[in-house]
């Protein structure tokens, strides 16, 4: 099999770049080690910039997010037993919507069905080669049988463990972590939300996250040690907690149900550097992991596409390799800024085990600045909403 | 002796509160441990907010600040080989000045003199008594002799290490502190500054500062390990590592010469709360200490003194206790402004031991972002030139 680009990874990044190449004239395949349903069972991210949503426009995909998306305008952040709205419309002009990264991915698996383009599912040992050469290629293993498929570009979208950036020498890599010391357990309920916009709450106790999926289903997060394991966290258990962090409009307000999902997630701060070897190109959590307090991994994910859709064009429609030379530095300019944010907001709003008194009172200090101070707002919501891109 | 006001330390905390009170009717009597000599020979701050300058002016000493005083628009941020300007005027339509601590403790003094008012200097042993009670009053050696002083209040401006937060119990305070992993090695040169606005230069090899008392008088900064000792810093060695830090043009314009004056600071943020005991009220460093690097320690004296004076006036005049009730909520919340931004600001800058490669890549990460977001630089500015009363 022949291609222009073998994008490896049918997540949101991959299914992205698929279909805005496609609108483009610039045919690709797109390899899966998992099933589809595999893929849209893993619960992720739920708040898309505006920038996401006009992706999803482009690549053709986005109605029913435009049809069943809750519109943001702005979020609350609850701290000292009050809460306090940021209205980020007001300060930067754009909304943010609800739209799960479930749904954003069956809305991409089902354009690139409509279009009839090739993704290969259950893909074994998917494995890039020779993208240093001008004739690289992917070799998988289907039904026993070893496959291979030539391209022009080979583009890595399979995520932090994914084999892409593991092909690549280590010592062409620069890599730059944080594990922070907790993670955050979450449940999924259906549930009305308790508000109708997020309410991110700082409290003594640690951190917690008032979310949704839509209007009946809500999602919940209570900061929790790294090594609590979700059996220790019964239901009752969760919502007793996430009560005690939340001011008491949200308590009193507070509709608790069975979970349909409960997770415990480690958080991260990772970057890749560089983002191109050779005729590879690193997209999305492949080259970089975010906390998700920011709320910034899909977007990132769908930034590094819109960089990477446009350069592939350029170089098919232009036969100009500025766009894939620049791609790399590009796309890192914007991705340390999402990293600086979602470390920002992971820092002021979490319980650290180190920050004692002093850390905890900067804490308010911040947040009691931020909602007093115009610019200081700004500055969240503008990052909150998606920087330019 | 009686006076209304037993005023506990002549640095400019005391003697601005001192002449403050003497503009509205208050009369009181200021305490010094030291001489005014040694009070003078202390070399501080030198970056006075347009909220301090007009309580100079309001103190009757501001004439001079005008005239000798250098007015500044915004500051340089340097890192990764170049410099960015910051148009604090700009964006916040306030200025800063240039005028050293020395200075506007000398002005405090001659006003004061001019004043007639008294000054007891060289006062050994000083001890605030019955605070609780509403017979407040002072005690002191001079030449051998016990003195009281009976007063309404005492007024603590005695710095960190006085005698008038001491005299409190342990128990009634709560105290927050962080001391930072790193020093500041200071040097004071009769040349002219490499710039007519300050730069501020984060650099692999740790923080710099390139500041100045005058058109013909630098000061300049350089973070060291706090366990250093002047000795190891002859003048060339300071020179050539300043030069290391600063940007190519920096080290072209750069006049070096002897110095004048050397010292190593350590750098820590500390709060005591709250800053009222009964009727002992702390001002100035005697309650809180914040790192240098927002140019904010004599800046957040000032604006303590504003509220403490206005409190005192209120009780003499409409024979309200609002005001005094108030003081320490008050003052603090714009305190805690200031020290988170001063630690913010200290973060941002330095080179922290235990930060790695990403710590580094998020400060440069953040640096670009202050510099190229208007809401970002306009949060910085309106922290930098003084938040409002």
């Amino acid at each position: 099999m022949r291609t222009k680009v073998a994008i490896i990874g049918a997540g949101p990044a991959g299914l992205l770049l698929g279909q805005l190449l496609h609108t483009y004239g610039v045919d690709n395949v797109v390899l899966e080690r998992q099933t589809p349903e595999y893929v849209l069972g893993r619960i992720r991210a739920g708040l898309l910039e505006e920038g996401t949503v006009a992706l999803l426009d482009e690549a053709g995909a986005g109605s029913r997010a435009h049809h069943e998306g809750l519109v943001h305008h702005g979020v609350e952040l609850a701290f000292g037993g009050a809460r306090h709205r940021i209205d980020m419309h007001a300060a930067t002009g754009k909304t943010m919507m609800i739209y799960g990264q479930t749904e954003v991915t069956l809305d991409l698996m089902n354009a690139r069905k409509a279009a009839g383009l090739t993704t290969i599912y259950e893909a074994a040992d998917v494995k890039p080669h020779d993208f240093d050469t001008d004739l690289p290629r992917v070799t998988y293993v289907k039904d026993g049988i070893t496959h291979e498929i030539a391209c022009d570009f080979i583009a890595g979208c399979d995520g932090y463990h994914g084999v892409s950036r593991a092909s690549v020498s280590a010592s062409a890599i620069q890599t730059f972590e944080r594990v922070y010391p907790f993670g955050w357990l979450g449940i999924l309920s259906e549930t009305p939300p308790v508000s109708h916009e997020l309410i991110y709450n700082n409290h003594a106790r640690g951190f917690a996250l008032c979310t949704m999926r839509s209007t009946h289903r809500s999602r919940y997060y209570v900061q929790c040690p790294l090594d609590d394991h979700i059996d220790q966290w019964p239901d009752d258990r969760f919502w007793d907690e996430l009560k005690r962090r939340l001011d008491q409009k949200a308590v009193d307000e507070l509709v608790t149900g069975p979970s349909i999902e409960k997770s415990i997630a480690p958080l991260r701060s990772f970057v890749a550097e560089p983002m191109r070897f050779g005729r590879m190109f690193l997209a999305g959590d492949a080259s970089h992991i975010v906390p998700p307090t920011g709320a910034k991994g899909l977007n990132l994910a769908a930034s590094d596409v819109h960089y990477l859709s446009h350069a592939f064009r350029e170089y098919y429609d232009e036969k100009s390799s500025a766009g894939i030379d620049a791609y790399s530095s590009t796309a890192l300019t914007r991705v340390w800024k999402a990293v600086r944010f979602s470390w920002w907001m992971t820092s002021m709003l979490h319980k650290f085990p180190d920050q004692g008194e002093f850390g905890a009172r900067i804490q308010l200090a911040e947040l009691d600045y931020l909602v007093s101070s115009k610019a200081a707002s700004t500055s969240l919501s503008e990052n909150y909403v998606g920087l330019p891109l």
